[in-house]
């Protein structure tokens, strides 16, 4: 729980610190065995929910900016963060008599229209995605609740942070057809069935079994180990691991993956 | 060309008309058999050359801005735009003594340090493609000059347009084996060999003719007519046609094209 003479701060002094008309919007997705999920906030004294989100200092890069924003609320700071796509429609931060009673609510005082927070704000919209089970959600200064929830069960969101959701959503699905996934979320060594279940969830789709194993391997992305896991009778799959060099050049150069 | 009082009403009252700390930059790409280049202005009292770029109103999309800045350079105003990237690196936009003096030279008159044009900017890149026989390139308030320039040879370019430019033709380049392209850059009735050319001219790389006509048949994105172009002695090959009903649901839900 953040002070509240910290949250009152950052709502009467946050203009002197911030970029105006600007802000960052994180979409942090959360993936733990066959579960896709997302890292929502809950608005102090409000039962709105909303994505994780921030400002930009003066002379703060964008991804500085979003990797800050992100460690903020989960204490991660090595998140590979996606940027990928700017949301500005002027009617997305129209703010209504409900927004200024909800910041005079806050600092028990009156805040004037032309406040910075009510500002036309354009958002520059950033994904990542992490294992679940090893992030520690803290809420921000606005807000007193940060929670996973399941991606098919997410509430009404604040603006048009929905939209934003269904996009990063959409922008992962096709960057993973380009950008190897999977260092963090999966163990050291996995089975084929382990990172075919990954993939399956982040895309919401089946993929042929046989094929989504051949064509990482002719990539040379993951490599057979001579290992194997018994998990009971009978039962006991080959290990596979990361050929790491390997993946780090496709990320940076890219791949075409289809299964 | 445009008016001289028109450019300095641009610099001295743009700032009531624009959203501060944010701008557009339109990367124009123009195809034309074999040949990808992209469309650069030349700076008034200046050897620098620039992106189509351009500013949003206070209360208009990002994307009719981007429409808007585009159509005035080129006449085109059905133009499929796609926003690929926002530019925020603090020094990208830091503005040097020399952007002062151009300020000045042009206005005859001097610009304070804190002037709008001068301040942290934050850059939202769009690109096309289109048929570059079809477009009358037009300067704007800034510029003398508005010209295709190849690829392959085009010059260091202000702030950090290079980079821009090459981000843009990485975005196009993947988004091509997600969305279908050609509708508007081919004849109506095209050969297999012009529409693997656009293909193979866009991605920088050869395609396998074989696969490219099979996949893209078997995708039913286009069909063969009962009907030849003749070129010459022994040859005249089908020509084929997009299938328009496929092809907008294939832009709309998206595509994975591996060739």
């Amino acid at each position: 729980m953040i002070p509240e003479n910290e949250t009152i701060d950052f709502i009467e002094k946050g203009h002197k610190e911030f970029l105006h008309h600007l802000s960052i919007d994180c979409v942090l997705f959360g993936y733990h065995e066959h579960q896709l999920k997302v890292l929502l906030l809950k608005w102090k004294e409000s039962d709105k929910w909303s994505l994780a989100g921030g400002f930009i200092k003066l002379e703060e890069n964008l991804s500085e900016a979003a990797t800050r924003i992100l460690k903020e609320r989960t204490g991660l700071d090595e998140i590979f963060l996606q940027q990928f796509q700017t949301f500005g429609e002027p009617k997305r931060s129209h703010r209504s008599k409900a927004d200024i009673d909800h910041l005079e609510t806050i600092t028990k005082g009156s805040v004037p229209a032309d406040h910075w927070l009510l500002k036309r704000t354009v958002s520059i919209g950033y994904y990542a995605v992490t294992e679940y089970s090893k992030v520690n959600p803290h809420p921000d200064p606005l807000s007193d609740k940060c929670e996973w929830w399941e991606i098919d069960s997410v509430p009404k969101l604040i603006f048009d942070h929905n939209f934003i959701l269904a996009e990063a959503l959409k922008a992962l699905r096709m960057q993973i057809y380009h950008q190897p996934i999977g260092y963090n979320l999966l163990p050291e060594k996995f089975t084929l069935p382990e990172i075919h279940d990954l993939y399956e969830t982040i895309l919401g789709k089946e993929l042929d079994r046989r094929n989504f194993a051949k064509k990482l391997i002719s990539l040379g992305l993951i490599k057979k180990l001579n290992e194997r896991r018994s998990i009971g009778a009978h039962r006991s799959p080959f290990l596979y691991k990361f050929d790491k060099r390997k993946y780090d050049k496709a990320l940076k150069d890219g791949i075409i993956l289809a299964f």
